[in-house]
């Protein structure tokens, strides 16, 4: 492969290429070169830089907790964050709802030859700016290359793991009568903003992505609220689709108050215009958390405290009647049943 | 969205679609039917089923192995394996040759609007016997959709954790002097025969990929010679990556003979037919060891037994002169050094 069909000479010195080209992903010395120039470049952790087949973590007391998230937003970059952050951040906040300190990552790419190097290089340098942020450690990646056409720029894939303490069981199915349903703040801002992007739209002011990690804002909380029952992040599908999750495998009923749901105005607007129902809407940097009412009020204090938990607001509460059921309160005073979507109102949105 | 624009009726009771549709990806009713529809009837366990935001695992013991692989091979489906079994063995085998004992692993699915449900069925079928057959468990998982032409059918990324047993050190940077360089079987039938399917190439009998985990390999192989100092499986960019990565790491020279690398004749003739070089081309069920001369037989003998081993060969040694540096002593005698390639001979091979 020649340097004149592939991508225009670079000055930096030592750099061939200013584009992702398909030798990138070919295991020689121009997967050598990425890897050392832009990736060991921002994560230049012990384990990583070792380049074995894998890495060798410490030795980790506790239950592990294990996930992954596939990430392919359109556009990369948007107002609030782009791609690495929201790779670093979902995996995180998975760990995190499920009561685990997240300690670290892995990262595989999945370039499109043509991508600009110093896109690549922004979205990096974000992974490493929100790894630190959340106190993990990225110690394995892999990175491949396909042809123009092939994929849309860069997909990239996180894994995470993490430890839950001794005698923490969140979960899901947790749920119990007469808990208290609360939101870490305003719905809506990753999906609308993303869109707002996507579709060139101006509001007054830039409302942008909550895209953050949440492991710090979940420690708070659990702090003054040790018994809360589970915690979700609701990303894909909206806060419907996590209330859904959790009524559904606890066998509880949850009511919520369309007039307690925190909103900022340039979401309510853009759902208006759009007609989108915003319990539907992607959140990247919020938690729903489901609380024994006697620790309800040191929850929401707890979140008020923390920088991400502002505008925490108590939006329902769990009843035992109709298991799986969900239901709002609208603000005419009419009560409609919540459900998930049967697809996606928004695709391409984390 | 309307099943009428986004794939055809599909008479299997209670499935809407035959192929993959945007709203497979959403995080709605469609995504938990092709969770439940596709993913957990192959993959039953427990902690899968349980959809929390992570898998939660029981305590481990030891120092823990992690490491990622992105697959994006084209074709799909090639003779001997598939993107699936290609998924779970590469993860598996990264674990292995760090001398971990694979126990779990992730998969995150980013498909293409159009692929049809019965190769998604048989690329995750594939998956769940790999996954048996190499003694780990699938405990977490993701699914993303792009539009079609925003992909190539399937990308899978696979995340794997092992443990690493007491007192195994074996790492790329401790071959020394005067250890034994074996490989445990043929070279070059994973590349050649999705070469040969991509490009209608027929032989006379039908080369199929060496696509494997080889776990069991590596536990045979280190029970008989435990004082072997480095394994790698080699895959992208061939034996010379993997020889010049042990060699640069380890601070020695390498010398391997051409006439003892084991080689099918279909490989020779592809190699001899296209130009390629065989030390360049990607194996998927191979391993390179560096062995103490003292244990050479025994590992050797130990590999022939198994198998996954049963073409294994001695191919070279280790020096202490020229660190670094890769030589091959060509079947009319010359010596020529072993370099990586700059880029690949054969994208999209893995």
């Amino acid at each position: 492969m020649s340097s004149d069909d592939d991508g225009a000479w670079c000055p930096i010195p030592g750099r061939q290429y200013d584009r992702v080209v398909l030798g990138h992903g070919g295991g020689g010395l121009l997967s050598d070169e990425l890897l050392r120039d832009v990736f060991l470049r921002a994560f230049r952790g012990d384990t990583l830089a070792k380049l074995e087949d894998s890495a060798v973590l410490p030795r980790l007391a506790g239950r592990l907790a294990f996930t992954t998230d596939a990430f392919v937003v359109h556009p990369l970059f948007f107002p609030g964050g782009d791609i690495g952050r929201l790779a670093v951040a979902g995996t995180v906040n998975d760990l995190a709802v499920a009561g685990a300190k997240p300690l670290y990552l892995s990262a595989a790419f999945i370039l499109e030859e043509g991508l600009l190097l110093t896109d690549l290089e922004r979205i990096v340098e974000s992974m490493r700016s929100t790894a630190q942020e959340a106190g993990v450690e990225l110690v394995a990646g892999d990175t491949k290359v396909v042809e123009r056409g092939k994929a849309d720029g860069a997909f990239v894939v996180t894994t995470g793991i993490g430890v839950v303490p001794e005698g923490r069981t969140l979960s899901v199915s947790a749920a119990e009568e007469g808990n208290a349903v609360l939101v870490s703040g305003t719905l809506g801002d990753h999906g609308v903003a993303v869109l707002a992007r996507r579709e060139g739209l101006e509001f007054e002011t830039t409302l942008e992505s909550d895209c953050a990690p949440l492991a710090s804002l979940v420690d708070a909380l659990l702090e003054r609220a040790p018994s809360t029952r589970a915690l979700r992040d609701p990303t894909r599908g909206g806060l419907a689709s996590s209330l859904v999750e959790i009524a559904a495998a606890s066998r509880v009923s949850i009511a919520i108050d369309e007039a307690q749901l925190p909103l900022r105005p340039e979401v309510r607007a853009a759902c208006e215009l759009f007609g989108l129902d915003v319990l539907h809407i992607a959140n990247e940097g919020k938690l729903v958390a489901i609380v024994p009412e006697s620790e309800a009020d040191a929850a929401l204090a707890a979140m008020h405290a923390h920088p991400l938990g502002r505008n925490a607001a108590r939006i329902g509460k769990v009843a035992a009647e109709r298991a799986g059921q969900v239901t709002l309160r609208t603000s005419i005073g009419a009560v409609r049943v919540v459900t998930q979507l049967s697809g996606e109102q928004l695709p391409r949105i984390c």
